[in-house]
């Protein structure tokens, strides 16, 4: 089998055979075939494609690249949450203690920050000692005693994806929907997940621009992993506005404490980010058979945030996995970094829109994410924002603050974030919207 | 720059700018650009193409990657054709000698063989001491003395074709408008013709397999050189039979010699050859206003060629670069590989067609061609025709001789080799539609 003429193959629009596709990602992640050929199948699959057979082989060969768990011994149902990245998405730390909490197991491996988007795993790892390394059978235990792990991939777990990815940022090939489909769906199936709930966001916030985009790639993620046996639904969500209040590492860990522990007044809760929460742990507890439809789902979601079992799950997670959970309690409301500045309304009205991608770039810029791999992140820098879409303001009212860094801060960057809020006298805003969500089942 | 932003930019099917391709080629013929990165780029161009104006940018910026020669001082006109290469294609052979012997410079660079055609330096290479690596000084000498040279692409001259040739070679992206035009173009412009004729082939033995495919080619070369301001025409020539009656590198460089030396009875000649030499010829002679008109040219061609003219350059040149004259005429109707076998006729009728792709893909494995950049070529074996389109044979006539080496041959040759020559009782050949060129100014 020669590369080249898969290359061309692909190129010229023909469906590649399983064996070739085999071909292409075994060799590769072995180190046997060069980074630029694997460019050209890139590109080549940008442009051309892959049918829904191709798809399905791709993604379990990526899946069988490297080590599988198999947690279907564990006794109870295994199901896991992908979102595709946005501005402020802390719902993964609030949904996995909770939906734990309901009953499910979450075996969650998440990623680490990507462009202008935060990733689960340099929030979580914010807490001073958490440890998302961990070996099969640590993750096992944590898993059986408290519901839910948080881990990052480890370099066993499909290789494949780790060196295709790494290539694709730097050869203009991450926008390509069976390339997503198949890094989203083999790493989560085969950290041992039974069913999926994806989270596909659209928006300006979003890397899938328009819904159209978005709902492609949700309807081939379901299509896809139905062909692979797993019960998978897809929820297209907006990202125009940022979820909650916070974003940053360690300020998105406490707006996710504030959400799950009663011991908080209600006052700090972001309405968007719990009902996000919610209506996603509603169908996780459907898709694990504990309830009869999404809509019960939710009531149970409620119900156990109501009593403190989520919360509950979190302090035990935090702590199985090497958190400092003492510390992170005085660190709420604290813990920021050391420079700070804040944005006032210009004039008074309503806000009617805020800009996800423009908070979302600066946070990056200012060190919360990184913009190469490798990048360090500072995990006390961020943005809070003291209005949501649909608040009203007096001229003078603060409507942001700015926590950062000496070393990571430029002047120019107040003037951008200036024009991340929009205030109109018109009330309409994109709250509105921002609770119609589409399900592809 | 970032090169990922052109990657980018060009995959969404936006032109880019003189100084992101300066950038491209520059600092990748440097070295200082990964071959993974170069390789999205030229998939990219492969499958969004490029505007005139990038089409020219990317010609020039090529052409002036390494040493451009001006040979403008000489004081002749010079001229240069380029085949986009086909099976038999012995015309530069014949034609650089008789345009030069009517009286204009024919600085010819000349490539190697390429798939399952032939390259002009590895035929006149076959010549017993023939130098075609000439500094530039012994360049201009050889054109000035005998009217034209035949050199090889130094690494001094359009470098970055040389890299991104390699590159393309390999990654499925060597059949692109853009690239194929700005490669030739690039490569005859650097060695300092002021008007090229362009003989673009079509059919199966060409690597444009449709007459579309080629006229969109030619009609891109006539356009792209214009804007670069050289005079350049393009014909459209078939290549479904291949041209001559000899494969291979001294057998064409034989049948060469049996056109232009008038020692030789007729009946050796391939009409076929003579005629696209001395068609192309006119307008070469057109070009550099020697004549009123191509028809005018033909006839001067037409008189070189038979008042020995032809002769006398070619025999000229070939002492001029080191060649062995006397060998060369000893060497003619007796220098043969040590192997011969013969293929019959296996019943009488008309030959309907002669399958130029299979027979240059045969003689390619025998040795007469390079399967892979770098392979050593054998210059004595190749294929001899004893029949062309529209001859009658019969049963058991022989219409074919194949010599060759040992070490190159396998038996299954014999019988793919048998269904490149198809005998009918039809008489509608396709030697008829051969002299039907289409010429685009």
């Amino acid at each position: 089998m020669q590369l080249i003429d898969i290359i061309i193959k692909k190129r010229n629009g023909i469906a590649c055979s399983k064996k070739e596709l085999e071909y292409v990602i075994n060799e590769y992640t072995k180190g046997k075939l060069p980074d630029y050929q694997l460019t050209a199948f890139l590109m080549a699959v940008y442009f051309k494609g892959m049918t829904d057979d191709e798809m399905m082989s791709f993604t379990q060969i990526m899946m069988y690249s490297g080590v599988c768990y198999d947690l279907s011994d564990m006794g109870k149902f295994l199901v896991d949450k992908h979102s595709t990245g946005g501005v402020g998405d802390t719902v993964s730390l609030i949904l996995a203690p909770m939906v734990a909490a309901a009953g499910v197991y979450v075996p969650m491996m998440s990623g680490r920050s990507l462009g202008h988007t935060g990733g689960t795993l340099d929030k979580i790892e914010s807490i001073e000692g958490f440890n998302t390394v961990l070996s099969q059978e640590d993750f096992r235990n944590v898993l059986h005693t408290c519901g839910y792990a948080m881990i990052s991939q480890s370099e066993h777990i499909v290789p494949a994806d780790k060196k295709l990815y790494a290539l694709r940022d730097v050869t203009g090939t991450v926008e390509s929907i069976p390339l997503i489909v198949s890094s989203i769906l083999s790493k989560k199936f085969a950290e041992g997940c039974q069913a999926l709930v994806m989270d596909v966001k659209y928006g300006s916030g979003a890397f899938m621009k328009s819904i159209k985009q978005a709902r492609e790639l949700a309807q081939q993620l379901v299509k896809t992993a139905k062909q692979l046996g797993k019960v998978t639904i897809s929820v297209l969500t907006p990202m125009e506005a940022p979820l909650g209040k916070m974003i940053g590492n360690f300020l998105e860990v406490e707006e996710a404490i504030h959400c799950l522990s009663p011991d908080y007044p209600d006052e700090h809760l972001s309405s968007d980010l719990i009902d996000l929460s919610i209506y996603l742990g509603g169908w996780m507890l459907y898709l694990a058979k504990l309830v009869k439809n999404q809509k019960e789902g939710v009531a149970r979601c409620v119900q156990v945030l109501q009593q403190g079992l989520a919360w509950e799950h979190f302090c035990e997670n935090v702590t199985l996995q090497g958190g400092n959970m003492d510390l992170l309690l005085k660190q709420v409301g604290t813990r920021r970094a050391t420079l700070k500045k804040t944005i006032s309304a210009p004039r008074a009205g309503i806000v009617t829109a805020i800009d996800a991608y423009i908070l979302g770039t600066v946070a990056t810029q200012i060190g919360a994410g990184r913009e190469q791999q490798g990048d360090a992140i500072l995990p006390d820098v961020g943005i809070e924002l003291a209005v949501k879409p649909g608040d009203s303001v007096k001229e003078g009212d603060t409507i942001m603050t700015i926590w950062h860094e000496k070393e990571r801060y430029e002047d120019n960057l107040l003037k951008i974030l200036t024009h991340a809020i929009h205030i109109g006298s018109d009330n309409r805003s994109n709250t509105e919207h921002e609770q119609i969500f589409e399900v592809i089942q």
